[in-house]
């Protein structure tokens, strides 16, 4: 594919300096760009290894003096490589129809312009509707729904009665819709507590592989539009993710727990059950949230605390064996004062 | 399914206040209770949320004042509505029989009345005993066993040589008798240590969703009667798990450890290999375990230490600044009056 | 098999005491082994329980005295172990060809002496090389490169363009190439970035079970040979793991990082993105490496210390309590202190 670098500025709306009818045939990291290709710089420390780049065109968000090349100017780099690299790999799915290793339940639906992969297994009265990709070996329940658009990589699980919704990616090896974790203890043993909810995604969702969002008690567990979960995530019964959260690889969630929109739970992240966490939290990596969390906040640690407390707390921790000896070393010397000062003011108490 | 108010205290071994032969169709969380539903209070902070529902009856372990509803009460609510749920939802598996894109190996035995979905692969010498469900994707490997009445969900993996016990429960994707992680250093490189031991699954256990259960070195990796795990849990070679004990989600265990019976691991909690956990010892969420435990005990924290230590500790965390701001202001202070007093004493010590 | 104990010795480069005629069947661990068994010693704190073994034998670095059994002499008797229990328990896997249940891609190339178990969906352009063995229900996409001797075991998800080297492991429910988590803020949503790299395996690697190793976002993720990683580990896109690292059981490596060669990262350790871990580092379990780290050292604690500073610190923290009543005590005594001092030298400073 060969697009001006115009035709590119169109689709990311920047401004080129520079040559308009320049060609370019693809979009590259600044260290592997070949000559043809555009790059793009997203943080300001890249700004050396830019001069180093081959490629013959650079995205920026404000001119470089001393690289000669043309730019596009735009605000948000980062974005526009995004929507840039899109268009040069773009290769919409080609339409496979129904593959004859299929096995389709009674009063199973599917719509048109499908793509179902070898040994797909799908069961009663499942919906899947047009344009659905579904990749092999995957196998779908009872009564569950599956939206247009929407991409299932191999060895995904999708339990009975289940909603996903449009234009969802739901990554290999996830399974979504297994009993949540509920026993009565019973005495000395545990009764299981059936699982009778289900899973309700929504459009734009995107799950990463190996990730595991259990079905509700009662009930649903419910992921809102636009969140995106990274791989081994662990989403237990009855959580609600709100729209366009972020959870990063292996989050764990508890049951019950209410997460905002715009909250970005990173790395190994474990969340209580039955807590509340406020729309745009930061919660920062292998925090450990033991209660709910307001609005707005950045938290750390385990207990978590506020973002700020913690980072001057945890610089103090290394610290921590000097501070004993000095407490030592301070409470001799009060101690020696005090007796010094006994015998020169005879004060006895 | 309808049942008389004293058919389900009959159930749960609860005592009626109230009209004895009101219908009730179904059982529900106070929020979601229908009319004709019963509902029930485990935690007595639900007690105004009680007052809200629309159940017509509740079950409880004291009577609510204020609440002219019919009740059934009962020791232990959360008991009560598992077994209740139970009964509304009961809905045996159909006998699906063997489904013909099985594969069975030479000299497998399967039992009567088994459900065996699609694309199941079951190696030589397996027994799959009655009343066994398998769900679709399922590998189960040589001369490994399934006791009664298991339930095996999709895409799980079974290696060679294991046994499963009577009743028990594995989700989708997981893994069972995997080789354990096992490398001796050759000077720079690893030589693997075979794997040649295997996994035993005693009855009643229920294995979450993509969990990892490696097989032995050599002997056996043994998950004992009324074991439940959470998802995402890992349980390395040789490690021992005693009865009725809870490993909830992302937990994971590291080789030839033994976990005694009634034991709960929390969230994320990770144990080092070659130790010792006591029966009933609680481990709470995140907690290292870098030593052997007692019974009957609670700890926390990374090393572990006994839970209330830790409490107090994670209280002064947050105050690590401000206390190193008082011992270095104290560092003046004694140093401010050793100066006095030598000055006024004459003391040159 | 049955193997003199001068041909055992030989094999691992040891030197007999005793019989050398002597007939060996098998070997097994000092608990378990029985007569005509040899055993081994790795620690010197089973030195003990070596005296109870039934073992007709004994591997070890140095003679026990009081043992009145022939031993074999060998300077690394787990090394020693690894190989002879590779002996005893060799059994070459039997050449299937490849099952008819098989889907072949247009243009896959496959080796000879294969073993391709049912369901296997094998891609377009897909190379096997020869001796491969690939368990049930694994799925190898389009231009998948898979070396000579490598295993892969059931329900692995390999996705399209990556190259696995010889003599690699890979264990079941493992997804390898799945996208990385790529998504450029776009105002309140997230722009997914396609994730065009691809997966390299180099040779004599081996993947635990239910891993996610990510494609790269551009160029690609790199696990170098001889690495050997635990179950349920993620790596993200454009991570380098160098050759002989250990990956322990639930580790979590962020994007773009590298690591060194001969690192072991053990479990539940996390690593945030775009850092450099150097060679022959350790970092210790549940550590949150926060930044880079200089080659052969070891390293603790979130964020990460020297593993030494770590261990005084931790052993003050529970002592964190007696601490903070220790500054306030002393707090008081200063304060009368300066007071009496005040009152005798009538010094108002």
């Amino acid at each position: 594919m060969e697009k001006t670098l115009q035709e590119l500025a169109n689709l990311i709306e920047g401004e080129v300096l520079g040559d308009t009818n320049l060609i370019i045939t693809g979009i590259s990291s600044l260290d592997e760009a070949r000559e043809g290709e555009i790059t793009f710089i997203a943080q300001s420390k890249y700004l050396n290894k830019a001069k180093k780049t081959k490629a013959s065109a650079i995205i920026v968000s404000n001119k470089i003096e001393g690289i000669d090349k043309p730019f596009i100017i735009t605000d948000n780099p980062y974005l526009a490589y995004a929507k840039t690299i899109a268009l040069f790999h773009q290769h919409p799915h080609p339409v496979l129809g129904i593959d004859e290793n299929t096995i389709l339940g009674e009063g199973a639906r599917i719509g048109k312009d499908v793509s179902i992969y070898p040994w797909v297994f799908i069961g009663k009265d499942v919906t899947i509707s047009n344009h659905v990709v579904i990749h092999p070996h995957t196998s779908i329940g009872d009564g569950t729904f599956v939206g247009e658009d929407t991409t299932i990589y191999s060895h995904v699980s999708i339990r009975e009665n289940c909603r996903i919704g449009k234009r969802v990616i739901i990554h290999a090896g996830t399974v979504i819709g297994s009993d949540g974790f509920g026993f009565a203890p019973d005495g000395n043993r545990y009764c299981k507590i059936p699982q009778v909810g289900t899973v309700q995604i929504d459009n734009d969702v995107e799950i990463g592989a190996n990730n595991t969002i259990d079905r509700g008690a009662l009930g649903k567990t419910w992921i809102k539009r636009g969140v995106k979960t990274d791989n081994l995530v662990h989403i237990a019964h009855n959580v609600v993710i709100g729209e366009d959260s972020l959870l990063i690889a292996q989050v764990g969630i508890s049951g019950s727990t209410t997460i905002g929109k715009h909250v970005i739970l990173t790395g190994q992240v474990g969340v209580v059950g039955h807590l509340e966490i406020g729309d745009n939290t930061i919660v920062t990596p292998q925090t450990g949230v033991s209660g709910s969390v307001p609005a707005n906040t950045i938290v750390s640690g385990y207990p978590h605390m506020p973002h700020k407390q913690w980072l001057k707390s945890s610089r103090c921790y290394p610290l921590l064996p000097q501070m004993r000896k000095t407490i030592n070393k301070l409470e001799k010397k009060v101690k020696a004062l005090e007796e010094i000062i006994q015998n020169h003011t005879g004060d006895n108490k």
